[in-house]
């Protein structure tokens, strides 16, 4: 394969980790071949094992001229401590990955491996962005009229007030900025509408909200059905609460389509009931394939960072990667640091900011 | 109508609150008499405005000689808060009902009323029962392999490591009682299956269930998705991340019949396929009823309350006298005091508890 470390310089480079995930590297480059074909703009920079990876990128012509090959010795595996990884995987293909987007070579990493790896990776390479506290993990979620977008998902287990409302801001400019909401909808997630329940980080953040201007609209509490009825654009949670009600919703998916293809194989009519309704039914996995809404972002980082399923296929990998080049195209994190300014005052100085590629767009 | 007071002494007299729900007294009465026919031994007395609800009995003969009405003038309403509703409501069909169970009038109270103020109302009434510092709402859940029990799910926001293990008692017996598991698999909800993840609290009751012989077998932390997939048959969780999950799963329920619905609609051939398939779909809107699934237990008290779902109909109310009904059949609170004898050598005094007629089982 021809290295092309040199024609890389510039725009739309995503670092890849190559080995993280159940079916690495096989779906990693695989993934990225198909994502280069919806997206022809980008490269790509894989970090991971040469002898495994380099066969795998001669099979996709459409990968030789864009993509460079990093070896990389180690690699972090599923069951690998955050802590642990920090320490012993600074030669991993997650930690090069990352540090190539600290380093300005890449504008985003995507990695299908341990999540809190990566994240403990992320956070100690590329540091939160300045007025942001923590970051959050955020996802998009199919609803009936559309989309939303929940965070966070697990990053943080406990969550003050003040993180809440900076993932309120952070869900808002993402609703605007890639689901192109003008003025999104703001819920906080709670167990009751009232004014008087939930949790005191809750109610203290929902006061904020109300007083600060946001870029965005505070429509309230909202409760768990809330979430895939798309009341609000944006669910702003903490990341147990998050992390329990994405997998719930996931876990009745699951359920229901279980039941369903029991029901189907019930009777002879039924399964030629199911033979005439299966375009219909084609439509609809379509319309909630978890592969599609693959791609769990990073919000709050200085640098894009996206998680893929670690049990995901090509397809999703591929669509992992466009929502890191969606993220960089709509200039995610550029309309976070001005709302910030904005809101705060607060402006990058150098040493806060690592150097970082220029966006794709303004 | 009869009035039936002296024939009701004695056993499977469940207290009604007509005047609670959406569609009260309506659906009181007529899921009354459906619950009489499934349950020939029940008798009631139904709590409320008599002038509204006599000619609504007097339509059913096969309630006529089972039930009393006692006329209350006051109705607790779905917005009243706890506080109020304990201050206040002292002569509403809800605390009326709740009273007849600790007069020892009737074995259980059903009301599909405001959860809030029947929780806060029944604990005052009914108190704790001794070894138990907080009652818990507890529902069953269908699954993949089964029915599993969930709780808490909204009547404690915050709980401690000892809160959640005597979640896991009254869950574990309940799953043995009245779903007739022997050895119940317990869960607690989290966000990861590591030893090392979640808070403090569902980290510490792990360690205690451990080290603690219970009824039932710990199998450790479960997720989200673990909870419809049936992992195991006792999900114990705080009633924030419970709420937050229940209502995600029958969001996520609803999300998939609507789109399964616009599927349907979406062409000639694939409404031919439904017309075909819908057999198969009763049986699976049968096996997913939330009707079928109605009826919150409060568990922990020394009395047994059901909470209906306050939109349900008829059917979803009868649904629920049956889930009191099998409270007391199956003597839950017999098994759960006996229990916390042989693990706390806790007895009940004379002082604590209140009289309470004997149950129907053993």
């Amino acid at each position: 394969m021809t290295n092309a470390a040199t024609s890389l310089a510039g725009k739309s480079v995503i670092a890849l980790d190559a080995m993280g995930g159940d079916h690495a590297p096989g779906i990693v480059v695989d993934g990225a071949a198909l994502a280069r074909e919806r997206h022809p703009e980008l490269r790509f920079i894989f970090f991971g094992n040469e002898s495994d990876i380099a066969p795998l990128i001669a099979k996709h012509p459409i990968l030789r001229d864009c993509s460079t090959l990093r070896h990389t010795p180690d690699v972090i595996t599923s069951d690998t401590k955050p802590s642990l990884a920090l320490r012993q995987g600074r030669q991993s293909s997650m930690r090069l990955a990352i540090n190539a987007v600290a380093a300005g070579e890449a504008e985003s990493v995507v990695s299908a491996g341990n999540t809190g790896a990566l994240m403990a990776m992320a956070k100690f390479v590329l540091k939160t962005m300045p007025g942001i506290d923590r970051p959050a993990i955020a996802t998009i979620i199919p609803t009936q009229t559309g989309e939303t977008v929940m965070l966070d998902l697990g990053a943080n287990i406990e969550c003050d007030a003040e993180n809440l409302v900076q993932f309120a801001l952070m869900g808002a400019i993402f609703s605007t900025a890639v689901l192109g909401h003008p003025q999104p909808s703001i819920g906080l997630l709670n167990i009751g509408t009232e004014e008087l329940k939930g949790h005191d980080e809750v109610r203290i953040a929902a006061s904020i909200l109300r007083e600060r201007p946001i870029p965005g609209r505070l429509h309230g509490f909202v409760e768990g059905n809330d979430i895939t009825a798309g009341t609000v654009d944006v669910v702003v949670t903490d990341g147990f609460s998050g992390n329990i009600a994405l997998k719930s919703i996931e876990g009745t998916a699951h359920l229901i389509s279980h039941f369903l293809r029991q029901a189907f194989a019930s009777s002879l009519i039924a399964r030629l009931g199911y033979l005439l309704s299966m375009g219909a039914f084609r439509r609809l996995r379509k319309r909630v394939d978890p592969r599609r809404y693959n791609g769990a972002m990073f919000l709050g980082l200085q640098g894009v960072c996206v998680k893929s399923h670690g049990g995901t296929d090509a397809e999703g990998f591929a669509n992992a990667i466009g929502v890191a080049r969606d993220l960089v195209a709509r200039g995610f994190n550029q309309r976070i640091a001005e709302e910030l300014a904005r809101q705060y005052g607060i402006t990058a100085t150098a040493e806060d900011m690592p150097v970082l590629p220029t966006g794709d767009a303004s």
